[in-house]
């Protein structure tokens, strides 16, 4: 951490601003510049982030060297992380294909729509039970009639099932059924939820959200790891923008960033990220380009009739083609789609 | 609501739109114009408005023409709510003066703390006993602790309180002890949250999450209104930006948007709009002139120490100055400064 | 076009709003609906698209249903455009492969760094002269001089060249020397400049501006259209955003937005959307697996002595490494790499 | 500046960018910390702001600790500049009163509004004679014969005036005719046009991009100062965000975070960076009130037949009642309004 003072920055000021680094443990290197003084700090830096150096009367700018997650980072991990969801891998080498609708709506849709993705090549069912919508009025899901669903529906086909958590109270509801928790981009700084995913030992899906910088979606993954529950997967899917052409901004440069500062693995959601179906293809096939561990697409076999964001579904076909040209593309990269394991995965 | 077809639209397409919005007991209005056809719909749009219409072939666009909230909405209640905080009026030409620390510390400061801005004018006391941080090592608040303390000050300078709850399984707790409910930026859409305070009849602060529209705040007050409790405050508090000048945007023009859209009071909250000591008073003010009502700001004794949020605090003769200030501008514009009823507060 | 009145419009204000639309030669369709009264407009709304139709008394809102560019949309030319550039195909399924240095630096490098990129692969030469820097303390680069070498070097290794052109005054000496103009992003919306090398009949790369939404770079290219140059290319370049990770946010998905709206190609700057060497190929290749016609990259041979954003070029061996990436995944979609024709290009 | 090496640089590295900050006259101070190691350097790095750094390997980061700008900034003038415009003071406690139509339209409604705004108390005409107009199909200004309008206009009524100038082909034209030079935000990057304006000696008032940062806006009246001229005035007008509530985010902040900086004045306004009638009070009176040192506010005599911008004007009267407003306001922080000399303005 460097430390930069005021132009004006008295003797006295500067002795304090020393004063303080040495108090918490650490050494302060003075240097005096022909313009500024600067305060480099020599130690581990993690207990200054907290401190209010800024605060201190005389300085001007506090510049963090370090980046404040740890266990995410990949300079405490160096190699890749591979997540494994109840026998399928994400990461280092190994690419999700989630796929489903947007919420559970009934078993015989539910079924349908899993037998057209699982034919096609996805290795991972989604589907919502409790659904966060911006207005009060608009569905808000099936709650446990829709995770059994979703379990019975997973089993049938062989497909491991991700669902959304979005309230600390239901995670033990919701661990009950599922084989990875998803965490939604407005749940992204919902501390206490954080908490308690952190506290199981299942996988999570943490979805980047709508205004975080890669930084905090880092930092609320260190949330979770700082639980002791090192399966996280990363998910961008789309931030906010001033172009209101697509749905969110598909941050496509989110996937290398990611990489070069963490270990795990990062999957991309063109669904949300865009909003319109045609362009779900073109923002898949660019995110697994750019190096993403997998893609989540959603897919209704009646998007008029989905009672929650059909608009940005495809229908089983249209996924079918795109999984086609993921394969080949994954091919081309020498990444590996992971099968799911030919037994029951019920027993957890 | 209107819905715009594709150039090559079918008849048969056409004929399904008007079909899909008479099955919902609406009338449809066909316009053939020389390059595009469109379906205008008449009668109540909110229930088309969660139809996935744009998911229907042939279907170009769909222009929602009312807005999807509705109590609070100005059309439905055409003058300015005025809230009461356990005396103390905001909204409709009153103006709150909320001021207090980041987080709730220990009892002297707070005492400290409370008794200088109490004498420099503000009618509301603020403090987090539980506080949303973005880093799993920083600093996480007293809890119940920090409510007490924040209670007992409250009563003993005869300022109502308000305070963060971030939960919605410590709601319960949290009404035992505060006057007015925050909602942070970061459960702005915490949909459960919202949901568990609009059940309690308590005022609730409702602080306009950094990504949010300004329709967006208005569909989260909506939750809590819909739940029944009708006394809530909105806040613009700073949303994000590319220029890192400031650590959020502080968006003073949300102050008249939502005063031509809705009935709710809104303040302001320079403090972490800017992040900023030297930009919370001129942003004060700002918010004032342009209409708000009260103005939310940190201030701590001795911010290099403080726990939380050091940096964007005032120390207590700087908010007493700006505080004077305020109240000369409060006059100009013919606003009252409402002050807390003499007597203990507790009685709730 | 449909405009939205307010709720307690006149109908003497109604009737005035028809008045006016059809004071300009269209038919107006009157429709009231149970909250709101709408009137359609049936007929060219280009000419209403400039009238201020929402200054008028009792309107709300005026909802533009045609796009406002007209030779630039898809509509009017169904098929996607190819461009010629002295012999390089851009477009319809030829990929534009752009390289070269940030600035023309001298004769020695521009020839060393041009005959690396050719060998690599690359079909077109950029280098500037002219060079438009945030700082006036900044390298403003060589001018006429650098345009001798660029020319020279293109010729020397039989690659078209393109650089850019930032002031009116200066249309006419760089139609002298290039292949192909090209418009920075801060010179989008720098109309005379537009109008200028749209009397021209060369070639036109045209970056988006960094805040500029697709229909305004879309607008932008009209203005060079509607002068009678139909050799334009786009090229997605990075817009602002909050996080600085980066220098700018890659919009990997303007690529299939301007397809779905304009017949004309686009390519992709990932050098300038990063800002970051390790971000570049990863973002090239999304890039083209999104559908871009083209790749834009900066490459120098020591880009510590660069004169101008020597840190986000790629050295020549990384270069080409890439290059090898994008060949294969050109094969893989079914796309081609023009070969610039094999004779002295200097005969314009 | 601060140049942070990555983990693992070696000592050949840390010695080659010690040997490249020496090279340039400067001294460099090497600390090693237990995770970084970092190189301080010490001299005027203003130099060293053009070297491309980054690129040297080994080096992770280069974190400036002076502003690149030098002219601009208040460390070398901390007095606050008073800009005078024919007479009439702006900055310094001195406010301008910018007022008139978008676009000059002819003699007549010129003549109108420029009466009523200087009785309602303005001391500036607006008007544009060269509009820069989105799209290539809208009204593009009078050219030279507004120009003309609008300066008898400012001479019948004793108001100096105030016009756009778009192109550096026409600087000596409107040089000719004008009291001072308005550079839109379009082309507050416009460098060529920045140095040809600098070249003269008539005051500019810059406009601020709609994606440009402060210091972005500060370097561009670098290039303006650094050509000998020191009268450049700021204007903040709105930036590109992510609600689409108004046409651009009024960043008030902007105020006090120039004045933090920069010795220039800065006004503000209302009408471009909101975009809606309704807003422009409230927003100007914000502006004030965080220390604007004017505002700039658009008014016609009928919107609806205004030839640009119309929807954004104020009618007479509605600024009549905003000026009043703005006069007590100024009068409760203490500032002063100047009032044009009582001669005819026209010997320059």
């Amino acid at each position: 951490m460097i430390i930069v003072l005021k132009p004006g920055a008295t003797d006295d000021q500067i002795a304090h601003v020393i004063d303080r680094v040495e108090s918490l443990g650490l050494r302060a290197h003075l240097s005096r510049g022909t313009y500024r003084t600067i305060v480099g700090v020599i130690g581990d830096e993690a207990q200054l982030q907290a401190a209010p150096l800024e605060a201190i009367p005389g300085v001007a700018q506090v510049v963090p060297i370090l980046p404040p997650f740890k266990l995410a980072s990949n300079e405490a991990h160096p190699e890749p992380s591979v997540v494994e969801v109840a026998g399928v891998k994400i990461g280092g080498g190994y690419l999700a294909m989630i796929a489903g609708p947007c919420a559970v709506e009934g078993a015989e849709r539910m079924d349908a729509i899993a037998g057209a993705v699982k034919k096609a090549g996805a290795n991972l069912l989604r589907g919502g039970a409790f659904k966060p919508r911006t207005s009060p009025y608009a569905y808000q899901g099936m709650g446990e009639e829709g995770l059994k669903i979703l379990r019975e529906t997973g089993d049938k086909h062989g497909l491991p099932i991700v669902t959304e958590v979005m309230d600390p109270r239901r995670v033990e509801l919701v661990y009950r059924y599922t084989d990875m928790f998803q965490i939604g981009a407005r749940n992204m700084q919902n501390f206490n939820l954080l908490t308690e995913v952190g506290q199981t030992r299942k996988p999570v899906l943490l979805k980047r959200g709508m205004s975080a910088t890669i930084k905090d979606l880092l930092m609320s993954a260190e949330y979770i790891l700082s639980e002791g529950n090192s399966s996280v997967v990363l998910c961008e899917r789309g931030i906010k923008s001033f172009d209101n052409s697509t749905r969110n901004l598909f941050d496509v440069a989110a996937v290398p960033v990611c990489k070069g500062l963490s270990h795990l693995p990062i999957i991309v959601d063109p669904s949300h990220a865009t909003g319109r179906p045609d362009l779900i293809p073109p923002c898949a096939l660019a995110g697994v380009a750019a190096g993403a561990d997998g893609v989540h697409i959603e897919v209704h076999n009646c998007p008029e009739e989905a009672l929650s964001d059909g608009p940005q579904a495809l229908l089983p076909h249209q996924y079918a083609a795109l999984a086609d040209q993921i394969q080949s593309l994954a091919a081309l990269l020498g990444k590996t789609i992971s099968v799911p394991p030919e037994r029951k995965l019920a027993a957890r």
